[in-house]
C-alpha cells in the first residue's frame, strides 16, 4: 500500500502532529464514513453538498444524476476538496479552551475523472455493496437508460491527509484542582 | 419564527419536493447535528473542513483557532457554504437505482461575520453548552490570552435551506415481485 508524500495542500498545518499522510488511515476512515461532503466552486462561490462513497483501491467514487448541479460541474473537470468525518466524542475539560472533538478525518484534494463502461459498473457495484456484500448480484440489473441517468466520479487519493483525535481531555496543569467533571462523552457511530 | 425565500443559490433544485426553506426545519437540524462540513475558496481551490458550530437565534456560530487557515480565510469576508448531514438510515430497494439514504441535511450561504466582545463570549457559551447546561458557568474562566486565540465566526440564516429523505425505498411497479429483501436499515445518531 503506497503513501504519498503531502502535497502543498494536503500539510496539515493545525496541529500537525494529528495530520497523517498513512493511506491505510486514510482508506479505514473512507471505508467507514457512510458519507463524505464534496466542495466545489459553482459560479456564485463555495458549495458543499453531501454524498454517498466508495472506495475502491486508490480511487474514491461519488455518484449522482446527470442533472445535479454538482455532477456537472466535477464532471467538467473542476477543482473539488472531499472531506469525511467520523465523531468519535466529545472531549470536556476543565475550560472552555480545552474543550475538542475525538474524531478522525479525511480530506482529498483532486479534480473529478469521469468514469464511463467496465469501471462506471464496478463503482456502482461497489457503493451498492457497502451496504450488504452480494447484493449487486441479487438486485434486478441496472438498466441502459439508468446507466445513461448516472454519472460516477472518481478522485485519486494521491492527494489525501487524515487528522485524528483520540484521547481524553488535555487541561493545563495548574487547573487540575478545578471542580468540574472531564472526561470524553462517547457518540455512537 | 421567520423563514426566508429561498435564493438563486439556496433553492433546492435535484428533487425539488424534499427542499424546504422552513426556518424550524433548519434549525432542528442545526441544533442536532455535532459537526458541520465548511467550505471556502483558498489560492489553489475549493477547501472543505469539518467544525463543531452552535447555533442562536438566527445566527450559527464556528469557531476556531486565530491561526487557522479556515478562519483567516473566512474572517477576511469570503463567501462559505456551511453544510450539516444527518445520517438517518440506509434505504434498500428492488435495484441500484433506487438505493438511497434517509437524511436531513441544511445547506448554508454566506459571508462570515467576525464575532467579537459579548456576542464571541455568548457565542463561545453556546458551543460549550451544547454539550452540558449549565457547564459554562463551572468551567474554570476563560483568560483573555484565550479569548485573542480564537476567532468566532457567525452565518445569518438568511441563505439556508433544508432537505429532507425519509420513508422506505420508491421501486418500480414492475419490480415488486423481483426476489431480495428492501427496506431501511437505521443508522445510529
Amino acid at each position: 500500500m503506497s503513501t504519498s508524500p503531502p502535497s502543498e495542500r494536503t500539510t496539515v498545518r493545525r496541529r500537525p502532529q494529528r495530520g497523517t499522510y498513512d493511506r491505510a488511515v486514510v482508506e479505514a476512515v473512507l471505508d467507514e464514513a457512510w458519507v463524505s461532503h464534496v466542495g466545489f466552486t459553482a459560479d456564485h462561490g463555495p458549495v458543499v453538498l453531501p454524498t454517498m462513497h466508495a472506495r475502491v483501491g486508490d480511487q474514491l467514487y461519488v455518484h449522482g444524476s446527470v442533472a445535479s448541479a454538482m455532477l456537472r460541474s466535477l464532471g467538467g473537470g473542476g477543482s473539488a476538496c472531499v472531506t469525511v468525518t467520523l465523531l468519535d466524542g466529545l472531549v470536556l475539560a476543565k475550560s472552555a479552551f480545552h474543550h475538542s472533538m475525538n474524531y478522525r478525518s479525511v480530506v482529498v484534494f483532486g479534480t473529478a475523472r469521469l468514469v464511463e463502461g467496465d469501471e462506471k459498473l464496478a463503482a456502482m457495484k461497489a457503493l451498492i455493496e457497502r451496504v450488504e456484500i452480494g447484493r449487486w448480484d441479487a438486485l434486478r440489473p441496472v438498466t441502459d437508460v439508468e446507466l445513461r441517468q448516472t454519472s460516477v466520479l472518481a478522485f485519486g487519493l494521491d492527494e489525501a491527509s487524515a487528522k485524528v483525535r483520540e484521547g481524553g481531555p488535555i487541561d493545563d496543569p495548574e487547573d487540575d484542582s478545578w471542580p468540574v467533571w472531564t472526561g470524553v462523552i462517547p457518540l455512537p457511530r
